[in-house]
Formats: C-alpha cells, sequence, structure tokens
C-alpha cells in the first residue's frame, strides 16, 4: 500500500472541513473505532471525523484521495470479520450522527434514511405503516453497515438478504464524486446494475451517503415451534424436508445440544439438550399457519422428533428470539477466560446434514476448545463459534486449521466461504480458493473504482497492494 | 467504433473452429439474425456461428478480440428494442444450439442449463420436480436472453426478476476468457458481486455460457379473477390498494379498453369493454386463497368495479393468461398496415395511477395512430403499444415524441425509462437523463471488460465508440 499517514497539515485542512465537535483524535475515540466484534487484533485510526452530509463525505473523500489517506467508513462496529479495522489508520468516518430517517413512502413500501440510522430504530419507526425492512442480522447494525455487508439472518430463508432490499443509493467515490444509483420504480432493466455492485462491497468502492430501501408488509399472523430432535444429522434432514415442502418459514434456526444448554444456563428454559430446531411462521391468517404447523410437525416427527412444541404467544417467541439473538453474548459469558471466532460458511441446502455433521466432528477433534454450532439453517448457513485461551497459541494453530477445513468443506459443496459476516480480513486467505480467476476482475474494479486504494485498505485481496 | 468487418482470412479462421453445419453465411441465416421483434432497422451479421461449448465460444470471442470483430450473442431474437441487433455486423452467436438442461438439482431448488434453453420448454421440463423459475416475459425467450436483459413479467410482482433468480455463471470474456462467478449456497457475502453486474447487461461485458438458476415451489393452489373497473383513474387506484393490502398476488394485469376489444374480437370472451384488471392469486390452501378473494372483491368494489369475475378453474385461467400473453399479436392482427413501437416505463407504485392516466390522454393526442394502454400494474409497469403506416413520417415524429414524453413523466416520478425491455437501441437516448453521472460509470465498467468494443456494439450509450 501507497498510503500515507496523516501530517499536521492533513488534521488541520481535515479540521476546516467540519465543526470542532465532529473530529477527534481523542484516544478514547481512536480506541472506540480500532475494532470490531471479532478477535482480529485492534488498529487505531489517525481521525475521527463525524460527517452530516453527503457534501462533507465528498470534501473529506476528495483531500484523502489527493493525500492517499486511508478512509474507512464505521457504522456500529458490529461486524465479525474485521471489516471495519481501519488497518492502515487515516480517517474513520463514523456514520453515527448521520442516522435519520429522512422520508417514509409507505405509499411506495419505501423509506429513505441515512447509513448511520440501526435497522432496528428504523423498524421500530416504521411499525405505524405496517411495513418492515426484513434482513435481520441480530446486532444493532446501521443500514450502512449491512448495505457494506449485504446482511442477512434469521429472516433471510423467506425474505432475503439486504441486496434485495436496496432501491437507490447516493454514493460517494474516492475522488470525491457523487453519484446516484438506481430509481424508485419495484423494477428496471436500465443500464448496468452499479447498485448490487455497491452492496456487499466492504466500503472499498465508495461510501453510501444515503439509501432508500424496499419495504415489505408485515404478516398478520406469526407461530412458532421448537422442535427437539435426536440427533444433528436428523435435524440437518428435517431442515431441508422442511425447505422442501413449501410451507415457506420466516426463519429455521438450528441449535446444537451445547447452544441449548447455555440457553437454558441463562434463561432458564428447560429446553431438552439435543440438537433443536427453532421455526417462525408468517401468514395472512390463523388457519393457514395451524396448517403449515401440521406439515411441520409431521416433518419433524418423520425425523424421530422427541419434543415438539408449538406456540402462538407473542411474548414467549419474544424471548426465544431474544435468546437466539444473545446465544453469542451468552456463549462468551459461559466462557470469560475465551476468544472466540465465528466460522460462517453456507452449502447448498441438499449438502447441510452433511456439513453440519462435518462441523461437529471436526471441532470435537480441538482440544481445550469451546465449539457451538448453530445457524441459519434454511439458507444453508452454518455458525462454529469456537473459543480458547487468547495465550493457547497451539489450540489457536488448530482453532484456525479448522477454520480452513470448514471452509474448504464448503468450497468443495458448492458453497462459500462467508454465508453473512463477509471476507473483511478473516476470509481474506479462502478468496483465490472461492473465485479462481473471477477475483482479479473484483481487483480490477476495485481499482478503477478506487485507482489510490484509499478505501477501507487491506480487506478482502489476498496480498493487498 | 473502430471495429472490422470480416475479410477472406476471417471467415477461413472462423470456420477452422466449429464444424462446417455449424457456421453460415448463407443469406436466409443472416437475415433471420438481423432484427429482433421491434421496428429498429434490420441490419444482418457477415456470419452466424451456433456454438456448442463454452470452450468454442471462447476461441470466438479470443480471435474476434485480436481482429477488432464484432460479437453480438443471440437467443430467441424475441426482444423489444433491438437488443440483439448486429448494428455493426460481424459475426452473431446463435444459442439456439446450445439448449440443454444440464443438471437439475431440485434437492438444492436449482437447475444448471446453458443460456439457449428457452425458459418455457425448461419449466415445463422441471413440472414434475414441483419447482419453476418465476420470471414470465411472456415471449418464447432464452435463458440467455433474459439474463442479458434481466428479463421479467407478470409474474414479477410476487417472484421477482431474472435477477432474483441466478444463482451462478460461466461468463466468456471480450478477450476469451473463461470465469465461473457466484456459487451455489442460498446466500453469501464474499465479494463484490459480478453476478448482478452481467444479468442485464445486454451481453455487452461477456456472454454466459451456462448459468444455475434459482428455482421456486408452485404453490399447491391457484385462483384469480377478472375485475372491471369504471375508470382507468379506478384502476390505478385498485392496483395501488391490492398491493398495500398484503394478499401478494401472483400477477396483477391492467388492460385499458380497447385491450378489452381486441381480446374480445380475437377470443370471443365477451368482457365488458372497460378498464380491466387480471389477478392471479397462489397460495398453499383453498381458504387463503377465498380469503385474499375477499379482499381484493372489496377492494374492487370500493372503486365503483362493474363486474367482478371469481374463478379458480384451470382452463379458463390458462385461456385468460394466453390471451394476455397473446396481445401483441392480436393488436398486430387488428392494425395489418400498421408498424408498432411498444413503450415499456415503470414507475413507483404510488405514482401508477397518474402514470396511466397520462399514458391514456397523451397517446390520444396523437392522430392516426392505434394506441393500447396495458402493462405489469402490481410493479408499477406500463406498456403502450403504439402503431401507425410505416410511411406515416408526421405520425411518427408524434409517436417519437409520445415515447420521449412517456419517458420524462417516467422519471420525473422516480421511475425507469425501461422496466422490463431493456435499453438495445430504443432506449438510448434517454440513458444520459436518467443515468447522470453514474452512465459514465457504466461505460467505464464497459471499458474494462471490452477495451475493444466488440460485444453487442451499438447499444447501451449515447455516441458509443
Amino acid at each position: 500500500m501507497s498510503l500515507n499517514h496523516l501530517d499536521e497539515h492533513d488534521h488541520h485542512y481535515l479540521a476546516s472541513l467540519v465543526p470542532p465537535d465532529r473530529i477527534s483524535t481523542g484516544q478514547s475515540n481512536l480506541h472506540t473505532h480500532s475494532r470490531d466484534q471479532s478477535r482480529h487484533p485492534a488498529v487505531r485510526p489517525e481521525v475521527v471525523i463525524w460527517p452530516h452530509t453527503t457534501e462533507e463525505i465528498a470534501a473529506i473523500l476528495r483531500y484523502a484521495d489527493q493525500r492517499h489517506l486511508p478512509v474507512t467508513a464505521w457504522g456500529a462496529g458490529s461486524s465479525l470479520e474485521g471489516n471495519p479495522i481501519p488497518v492502515a489508520g487515516g480517517i474513520v468516518l463514523s456514520f453515527a450522527q448521520m442516522n435519520r430517517i429522512l422520508d417514509i413512502r409507505d405509499n411506495d413500501f419505501q423509506v429513505d434514511v441515512q447509513p448511520g440510522v440501526i435497522y432496528k430504530e428504523m423498524n421500530h419507526q416504521l411499525r405505524h405503516t405496517g411495513l418492515f425492512f426484513p434482513p435481520d442480522p441480530g446486532a444493532a447494525a446501521t443500514i450502512g453497515g449491512m448495505i457494506a455487508n449485504n446482511a442477512s439472518g434469521t429472516r433471510t430463508v423467506r425474505y432475503g438478504s439486504t441486496k434485495d432490499y436496496v432501491q437507490q443509493l447516493t454514493v460517494v467515490l474516492a475522488d470525491g464524486e457523487i453519484i446516484e444509483i438506481g430509481n424508485r420504480a419495484a423494477k428496471s432493466s436500465s443500464g448496468f446494475d452499479l447498485l448490487h455492485l455497491f452492496v456487499g462491497s466492504e466500503g472499498m468502492l465508495g461510501v453510501v451517503a444515503q439509501a432508500t430501501l424496499r419495504l415489505t408488509g408485515i404478516q398478520e399472523e406469526f407461530a412458532w415451534a421448537v422442535a427437539t430432535l435426536p440427533t444433528i444429522a436428523a435435524a440437518g434432514r428435517a431442515v431441508f424436508d422442511i425447505r422442501r415442502s413449501g410451507i415457506d418459514p420466516a426463519a429455521i434456526e438450528l441449535l446444537a445440544p451445547e447452544c441449548i444448554e447455555v440457553i437454558n444456563r441463562a434463561r432458564q428454559f428447560g429446553l431438552t439438550c439435543s440438537p433443536t430446531l427453532f421455526v417462525e411462521l408468517h401468514g395472512p391468517t390463523r388457519q393457514h399457519l395451524a396448517d403449515a404447523m401440521q406439515i411441520l410437525e409431521e416433518i419433524c416427527r418423520n425425523e424421530g422428533c422427541l419434543e415438539f412444541k408449538p406456540g402462538l404467544d407473542r411474548t414467549e417467541r419474544d424471548r426465544l428470539v431474544e435468546a437466539r439473538h444473545a446465544l453469542g453474548e451468552m456463549i462468551a459469558q459461559a466462557h470469560p477466560d475465551h476468544k472466540r471466532v465465528v466460522i460462517d460458511v453456507a452449502v447448498p441446502i441438499s449438502t447441510y446434514p452433511e456439513m453440519i455433521a462435518y462441523a461437529r466432528e471436526e471441532s470435537l477433534k480441538v482440544d481445550a476448545a469451546s465449539a457451538y454450532t448453530f445457524g441459519h439453517a434454511g439458507d444453508g448457513n452454518i455458525h462454529l463459534v469456537v473459543g480458547a485461551r487468547p495465550k493457547d497459541a497451539q489450540t489457536w494453530q488448530a482453532i484456525d486449521a479448522l477454520n480452513s477445513r470448514m471452509v474448504a468443506k464448503a468450497l468443495a459443496l458448492g458453497g462459500t466461504a462467508t454465508g453473512e459476516h463477509g471476507v473483511g480480513i478473516g476470509k481474506i486467505k479462502f478468496m483465490t480458493a472461492e473465485h479462481g480467476p473471477s477475483l482479479a476482475w473484483m481487483r480490477k474494479i476495485k481499482h478503477l473504482f478506487d485507482p489510490n486504494g484509499i478505501l477501507n485498505p487491506g480487506k478482502m485481496f489476498p496480498d493487498n497492494e
């Protein structure tokens, strides 16, 4: 990387672009923006700036590009592969203060937002419209971060990923040029699809300054079920059969027995410690859900289901969802002396039983590690959380090898190295294996949009220039 | 364009790449590949080649790129904006013989196909799996053409466009390099989204040699309704209310009275000649559809519906769908001395009533023209078919002006110049207005992937080099 560090003149110039309370070199601010939720090493930026407008972002980038200063956009820092860690230092652009909902256009099923808005907060504010933005990564992510990462989550099996909900973007390019891409019609065949090029680009092609999101209607009725299966293999087969049945669940989450154990401990659910599926159903009528529930139960019974607990109670459902979302936290509390890595891969759905069986077997081989298998099973997405003592170098070596084996297995099955956490730093080493010759084209596109390599440097590409 | 015409050596060399029965300079073959379904002037290619393999495509492109020979990929020639007309001559690559289904992987809800397969034929062959590929442009389009154009149609309101169903592509780039993009997992956050860059690129960035498509389950039950509304404005409002209601129809087609008239004449339906909505419902149970039908009827009654005819009979439904798909043909037959243009725009759904009212008013101002308004109303997509005698220059001038006004109106409402027919030749002149500065970035991407400009030259960009 031929990038520069900031000199005194740079600091002075940047300070001239925003009021003094929106730029900081304070240690506490630099520290806050030095790491995400992963165990990738913290690197402090040299300055944090909180822009309020597209034009401010453009002015900052224009200058940074001329001076070859690194610029990393920052949402909530909730990513899991080191995606926003400013590994080359430079400028962090925090969107914490560009967090407004600009226009709720419920008549078009759309909302215009600034990138710093937290998606949960946005959905809360949309509630009166009967519409919502479905992608649900669990963490308190910002829309900008979700766009950068093409975030998805528990509801993706039915409702899709962030990429399916982005209509229009205002993007500031590396040299400060402002472009608008997309439109507000429900569909279009006009020109190359620049929109999807920016979604999932991890802030490496441009900085999103405004977004128009598509919304969808909240279904009238919901129901859920907790199904306890005898083995991981049986759970995997049940997931596959549920996907085949056409009941179109809103979530199919798999939890291995060790996950149930920590949930029971943390929330006193008293669930049987065996592989468990949490399934949520959305539908227009109670009858519709009752029919779907019957099919769901039959599938689970066919796989030797030990318990099948259907529910219609929202409080109970909310408790379950909360517990599922808090699982990472519970695992952390169960092993306070461990650091963790989340191995996130996705595979074609027919191979899901094989992939989860592999994850379980391989993780058991790593001595002295804590290992938890769960995932958004309906998408063929698996999360294997493995932890060890930070200084236990031998175990960490084994965990790294496990990570590589998991990715190799997923790729061999036709899957992907990262189902939803992005490439960031952690998945760089698998990009050549996953993408082959097309990786070179991603590099060329990066070079086209960001010839000086100032935007979120050090990510995605091996041997990054 | 600094492109060459083929010389004798070129013909000889290309003839060495495929067997003699798969390359032709016969006038009849050149004529067949000189025009699509639009009224854009025919231009004959200099040679037509029918590749059978990815490697053959690569060998042809490698040579064409060195020699700066134009190459235009050809599916079924069913497009409507001149998209595959080889305006610079050169080579047409016809995919008519690369039309096999390679692997039905119904366990993954996926199918691997060659680009020349006709989507209807493919869906027919998939029927036993209970799965289908939903985008439905009506014409006998090939999958390759649908990918090039991001095709959509009657079912898009519920099921999405072609872009939502492309999982993996084998693409041959301009210089003959073969790349694979995408994977077979239901979701991924790995690297830049090259997949969507190729979908809708109109064969200008590369040539698709193989595709893996996502499939979805055929719903158990269906129902349909024909609703006759008193005015176009009332029909527009009903469309909007149906979209708001959450009943999630599989199709909402609008037909203006003049369309009903030709359908009655061609098929003896005896429908009332007034603005009409054809709505199709898909669902898991009869009860579900009955509930939805009740909501649908209420909405239409609120808009002063003159007739509401619900149906469950598949034969009757198939007759209606066939009639809707044959509408273009019927219009042609009603005015045998007219040539026609299909003005295709899409707007945000809240503005649909305004857009269709505008279309009707403006089209009435064009004397001596035949004009038909219809469209995939649920997506805010409108088709205005306007025809006149080929030599009636004055009327054609008025029609061109009408086309420009329609697009200007759609863009002013936040919509797009082309809802589903692509840019081709016909929409080039609106690209600057629609995309502004981002059009330059589309050009840069074109130049990156195809520096010599050999792939489908003369399309999408104004003043094409």
